[in-house]
Formats: structure tokens, C-alpha cells, sequence
């Protein structure tokens, strides 16, 4: 019988592509397959970032997302709706891997850190042998090019998204020692007025599409709300300690 | 009048060489001085990572950490002792940067996540160029060997120290999505507890030094107390998002 393929969740950075490491591209270079999520009409970040390393050998498998939104009409559900999409992925993955061909997933930033690859993981992985290459997570290339170190010592770090309500992102940043707001867009003006209401602003930094050929810094004041991209976030540094 | 020297964060990884990235290795190569933490007598986690890249014109500039412990007696207080050797080494460093010489310091992980080189940049960044290599981190180190999707969709991310006092911790966890728990050593037992109080032991996920050679994936409730390394870490996932 034919041994099956492996499933590979190949980070492979925050965007710079120099930013990938030695073993996802090894593994990139070993893959017969590779696919990516993408959105309709998209090239993809997670793409461009490997689109220089791939051979014509390789069979590519874009993975388009059937929405662009949550908010769908009724009687639609975006959890239904992309539900049925992971499933139906896991099943074009599935093809390949009982055919015994390696399918590499590659990831933007981290596989495991917010990643799409954790719904084909979810789904595959007691079924196929998988193996995860843990990638620079976005939050990490930011701080690096806002020259921001991020959490001292024993200082406690909070991840949170912008998607959350005021009042629940209120609390959970007036709790943190050190934050980092990710999906942004248009929660901008939310998340800027609640880090107002803290105290917390002139502490803030933000920046778009770090370690991009686009990436941009721009002082929080400055930023126009509704141009603000999903792939921005804002980091709340810890306090400095001495040490 | 000479160019000053680039000051150089180079995150190279959790452990496994192959996990540091492309433009980390580059930069490695391309730095005349390598500089890395130690403990006296250790080779250093970083250092490993790394030794196989180096050539013989580089400087090698292990920084020895004075003390092993925080935990010193009186009259020594534990920040004046390491505030004085980070001042110290800052620089050491600063003189390799004014005689033109770019000075690559390796971080183990990530160097803003954490890193001993946060004291060095808050010393020196103001005065020289510097760049930060971000690298993968110890968390998602963890995460990918075990095999756990770390945080799903729109949830919280809880990044904790094992130093935490039992109730601090305690209502941090109780409060997180999703949580990591890094510097367990000798808190080990004290975090251990703190899960089992809130009902999360189940879900909680350990591993000591994850990626490198001498990892080890260890349940919970078997873990020998005064055994965990420093370079252990408890990973309660987020809970699994069906989408």
C-alpha cells in the first residue's frame, strides 16, 4: 500500500522574504505540492514571500477563500460558509496526501499563531502524519521595525485582537504589562480611542505591513482611520527595566 | 572620522540551527564581532545554535553573566549586580562599534521577546545603529513540536512568567483564551497547581527545550517537580474554533 504523504504547515515569516528560515525552505524546496490561502483575485502575501524558490516541478494549490467578509446576508453564516471551505480543502489535501505526495501549507507569519493552517491541521492531522515549521509571527517582525523591545523579565504579554468590544479590549489592555493589538483595519478608530482612554497612546506604536517592501510607520495620531489595512497592528511596549 | 559599527539583535531561533532565518544567518556571517550571554563554564544555547557558521576571522565576545541566581545576599542586590554588567558589556561592545566594527549579538528565541539584548539596545540604540533580527520564538517553538494550535480566530493570547505569585498567575490564566507559561524551573510546581485549581490541567501541554536536540515532551502530571529546566515551557491551547 501506498504510504501517505505528509501535511506540512510551513511558516514562513512576517513578509520580508529573507525572513523565512533555512528549514521551511528546505522543506518548500522538498514539497511536490505547495498551497496557500488566498483571497479571490489575490496573489497572496504567503505567496509572494516563497514565489522566487518555486520550480516548475511543483504542483500549486491555491486555496481561494469563498468570502472577503463575516458579514454575509442572511440566510448565510460566515461560520457555515467557511466551515464547509475548510472542509471541502481538506478534502483536495487528502487526494494528494493518499496519493503519497508531501503537501506543503504555506503560512504567513506562524502556522499555529492565528494561522489558517490550524483549521487543515484540525481537520487532517489524525489522519496524516503532520509536521509544523514554526515562522517569525507578525507581531515579532513589528517590533523589530519599530525598534521596540517588547517584554522585560517577568512582565506578562497580552495578544489581542482589535475585532474585540470596547469595553472587553479596555479591560484586558488596562490589565496587561505589555500588548499587542493585531487585525486592526477597521477596528482602528476603536482600538486608538480606547488606548485614549488609558493613557495609553503615547506609549502606542503602529506600523503596517511589517518587514514588507510596503511596510509603513506611522506615529499613531497620524493614521487615518479607515485606510488602516488588516495586516497592521499596534504594540504597547513593557516598561523599560533597568537591568 | 570613522563610520561607527551596526549594532546587530540577531534572533536565531529556539534550538533547532536549522530554525534560524536566512537573513539572521547572512548578517551572522557578515559581522566581523559575534557577541552572545552565558552562564560561566556553559557553551550557551545561542552559541550552539550558531558555532557551525562561524569563521575563523570573526571575534568571538561571550558576555558571562555574573550571577546564576537572583536570589544574592546582602549587601548585593541582584539588579544593582546585573545593571552593572549590562552597563559593562554595553560597553565593551561600544568599543568594537566605534572602531567601525559591526557587532552581531545572538539571542536565543527572539531578541524583543525576552532577550538579554533588550539591555544592551536600551543602552546603546540611541548611540549607534542598530537592527533587530526577530526570530522564532520559544513559544512557537513549543507549539509546533507539540502539535497545539496556539490561538484561534479572535482569541486572547496570555504570554506569562512562572515567577508570577500564585494568585496573580491564577487570575491571568483564569482570564486568558489561550496561555503560555514560560520560565517554569523551580515554579514548576507552584504553576502546576495553579492549573489544576482552575480545571485547565487537562488541557495543558508541557515540553523542555523544544526544538533542540535534548527536547522532551513530558504529560503534565508526570513532570518531576524539581526537574524543569529553565528552557521548559506549559502551553494551554486555545479551545479548537470549529470554522
Amino acid at each position: 500500500m501506498q504510504q501517505p504523504g505528509r501535511l506540512i504547515g510551513l511558516g514562513v515569516g512576517p513578509g520580508d522574504p529573507e525572513l523565512i528560515t533555512v528549514k521551511a525552505l528546505r522543506l518548500l524546496r522538498e514539497s511536490p505540492v505547495v498551497a496557500y490561502f488566498v483571497a479571490k483575485g489575490k496573489k497572496g502575501n504567503a505567496f509572494g514571500i516563497i514565489e522566487a524558490h518555486l520550480q516548475a516541478a511543483q504542483t500549486l494549490m491555491p486555496l481561494v477563500y469563498p468570502v472577503t467578509t463575516e458579514a454575509l446576508p442572511a440566510p448565510l453564516s460566515y461560520e457555515q460558509v467557511i466551515s464547509d471551505f475548510y472542509d471541502s480543502a481538506a478534502e483536495d489535501l487528502a487526494l494528494h496526501l493518499d496519493a503519497g505526495r508531501d503537501v506543503a501549507v504555506i503560512c504567513e507569519g506562524d502556522p499555529f499563531f492565528y494561522g489558517s493552517y490550524m483549521y487543515l491541521h484540525d481537520r487532517l492531522a489524525e489522519r496524516y502524519q503532520a509536521e509544523v515549521v514554526p515562522g517569525v509571527c507578525s507581531m515579532l517582525g513589528g517590533a523589530s521595525v519599530l525598534g521596540a523591545p517588547l517584554v522585560y523579565r517577568n512582565q506578562s504579554l497580552s495578544v489581542l485582537s482589535g475585532v474585540l468590544p470596547h469595553d472587553e479590549l479596555k479591560r484586558r489592555l488596562a490589565d496587561a504589562d505589555a500588548a499587542v493589538v493585531m487585525k486592526l483595519g477597521r477596528n482602528f478608530p476603536k482600538v486608538r480611542q480606547v488606548l485614549e482612554e488609558l493613557g495609553l497612546a503615547e506609549r502606542a506604536l503602529y506600523v503596517e505591513r511589517a518587514t514588507m517592501a510596503n511596510q509603513k510607520i506611522v506615529p499613531l495620531d497620524e493614521v487615518v482611520p479607515m485606510s488602516s489595512p488588516y495586516f497592521s497592528l499596534i504594540i504597547v511596549p513593557g516598561e523599560r527595566w533597568q537591568g
